[in-house]
């Protein structure tokens, strides 16, 4: 019979076991500081109606999207993102919801094509949302969840960059050209990549002057500090409107984050960020690894003025946010800090010859009932054999049954050795390393 | 704009915040059981070539694939369990991976069509495998994890019936009948469902004569208690062969789970499990709840001889077993164990009005940096619906903030209150609850 060549779909790739144990590992921190305050976990199919996944985002982005008919003949596609699906859920469980409603999700989405190189087809997005309220309270919950997520992960220090997307637009208003806000952000966004005179081309042919155009780049420019760029902003908005309610804003939730005991430098004021064009309504906010600024964002989000508005007539203002795993995943390898779990085993007991299974078995459920990962090695193989299997796994802890029914233990980092009468002995020693 | 109506596909389900929360606990629990025997996580894609997933199952299973073709032209479709995927992924990664390979995989399949009363299309399945050795030590390891699973899951006693498929091959080779292996095993599936007689006519039909037919229904009728029950096989399929390999195995696993500290009662020899036809080649096993047998089987599994063997020429024997995560979830439910995880904040600050909000967060954050989940109501709603949203919610502990600056906290459970000058005294108070 002829194989069949065993291979994964473009795009779509395997976690070898150590990536799967890191990446595990993160979402268990993950979770863990979205329950410290507060948000449960909540789950949804990864295959819906085609309707409810393309209901928002239209013509352009379905052309990422998997879908197909379904043997009932169901329009059916894997989801691309969670905002849809959270939408979706919130609307259909509205009644049997508590709000405010805090929820995380972790879950699979799926984007095809638009081959680019490395882009993963399926990967693990992790969203977190507190849905109903508006204000800064709320506001500053999600830039502290965020900030001690990062924490909570050994990347070193991360720096939230936060804007409100209220001062560009309260500007806008003031200059008379708010109807041109869409054109305006897009291009902003591109500023860092193309230069001013193409984003000054841009804002002319939508029929900004130059004095308004100028002051539109100087508003979206990141002063030395944070208390220098709010009050080059205020000169720029004026007293009143929208965007001195941004600045307002960003000021209390500065002060707010600083008494929830993060580090002041972890939040930084910067006008140019914009978060794409029409979905955030309030503040914004992407993260950066200060150790490693060029894996770019791993996390961002910000505040949105209606989530659900397509499933159900009920407002639901919010405020979510996205952490990167994968580039976590990334991170965490690239400061080398991965080595922690690289293996969950701390003891291995050497196979101990059939005869001798039961006293083996006991000695390794004594281990683990001390609270020690304890492997058996599961078939009479050379002992070098087996020494080399713990070596390549890198279990710390072996122990080998002598004839006399104790245990010789090995440390393997610096060979050290000890007989050991009984279980016992061995935790303490293990312990005590 | 008309709203598009917020629903599932039939068959796929959401998991409300309580469901989503049992279930990750439940999780959590399993992994930390498989790494404490020193198994590790891998993953894989959901969504892989038509051709890998249909490989093994053939036919007429493949009604229950959800297929399609990609919009590059690929014949696809979403995995239908994590055995195919592990015997592709241990085929394509076998160079890179370390033997004995223990993994576990707890990760989404997908079963369309066949309409069933609430059978699920989209579940979660969690599969746990040793792949490499052959022989007790193994297959002694498998039961004992799957143990110490139900054990850490709080689902009150549970059993494991356990057999060896080598003692009816054994039964059938001694009686002459070893062809008849497969209709023989068919026809003993549906024993308990359609009784002795149809199962008679079925094994007559393919040539057995009725001493025969008796020895093998004696065979697998399970007697008071193990040693009955082994002796009274050992009087069947004789001295030698596999059957009397079995035979000897069940002993030995026996002594060997003991050893390992389980209870002796949690381990049955039950001759009748046969679980499917054709995977498995060695012991069985199937777990049912001591309190809550009409569930069904919370899990299972068994030895099989050659996992890959689509994909390699490498002869990769193992055991491995899956954890019934759907069923656990029930079982909680019906054993109303699952308050404890109904809500994992422990306090709630109400809402202090905008200009008290920096206090109010710094109280939190101490909570939390005390190991206490804390939320904020994240805004100005009057007192009672703050309360009732902490009343709905679960939450133990609600603190409000006086005008002096000490909070008033109040234990929903029998409305005790206490002034707090500081977070430490509300952590004190929580702790000693």
């Amino acid at each position: 019979m002829s194989l069949i060549q065993p291979r994964t779909l473009k795009g779509f790739r395997d976690l070898m076991p150590e990536q799967a144990l890191r990446r595990a590992e993160i979402v268990r921190t993950v979770e863990d500081v979205f329950r410290a305050h507060g948000y449960g976990p909540i789950d949804s199919p990864v295959l819906e109606y085609a309707e409810i996944i393309k209901g928002k985002t239209g013509g352009e982005a379905n052309k990422e999207l998997f879908e197909f008919v379904d043997k009932g003949g169901r329009e059916v596609a894997l989801r691309n993102d969670l905002t849809v699906p959270l939408a979706r859920y919130v609307a259909q469980h509205e009644g049997k919801l508590v709000f405010p409603f805090r929820r995380y999700h972790i879950g699979l989405v799926f984007r095809g094509e638009r081959p680019q190189r490395g882009r993963a087809r399926e990967f693990l997005q992790c969203d977190a949302d507190l849905i109903g309220p508006v204000g800064v309270a709320a506001d500053a919950e999600a830039l502290i969840v965020m900030a001690d997520v990062y924490a909570a992960l050994d990347v070193g220090a991360v720096t939230l960059r936060v804007n409100d997307r209220r001062i560009l637009n309260g500007l806008l208003e003031t200059i008379g050209a708010a109807d041109q806000a869409v054109p305006v952000l897009r291009a902003l966004d591109k500023r860092e990549k193309l230069g001013d005179e193409t984003v000054r081309g841009e804002m002319r042919a939508v029929g900004l002057d130059d004095p308004a155009i100028d002051r539109v780049l100087d508003a979206c420019t990141p002063r030395d500090d944070d208390d220098a760029t709010l009050t080059a902003l205020e000169g720029l908005v004026g007293e009143t409107g929208q965007g001195r309610a941004g600045i307002e804003g960003l000021r209390h939730v500065k002060r707010i984050f600083e008494a929830a005991g993060q580090r002041p430098e972890a939040l930084r004021i910067d006008p140019s960020i914009a978060r794409g064009l029409d979905y955030y309504t309030g503040i914004v906010v992407e993260a950066q690894l200060d150790d490693l600024p060029d894996i770019g964002s791993v996390g961002g989000g910000g505040r949105y003025d209606d989530l659900a508005s397509l499933y159900t007539k009920s407002h639901m203002p919010g405020v979510g946010f996205t952490i990167g795993i994968t580039r976590l995943m990334d991170a965490l390898e690239a400061l080398d800090r991965e080595g922690a779990t690289r293996c969950t085993t701390q003891a291995m007991v050497t196979f101990p010859g059939e005869e001798a299974l039961t006293p083996a078995f006991a000695f390794a459920a004594a281990l683990r009932r001390a609270g020690i990962a304890s492997e058996i090695y599961p078939q009479p193989k050379k002992h070098g054999q087996q020494m080399r299997y713990a070596d390549r796994r890198g279990i710390p802890f072996v122990f080998t049954r002598n004839d006399d029914g104790t245990f010789h233990g090995k440390r393997m980092a610096d060979g050290e050795t000890l007989t050991c009468p009984d279980a016992s002995s061995a935790v303490s020693w293990i312990q005590s390393a």
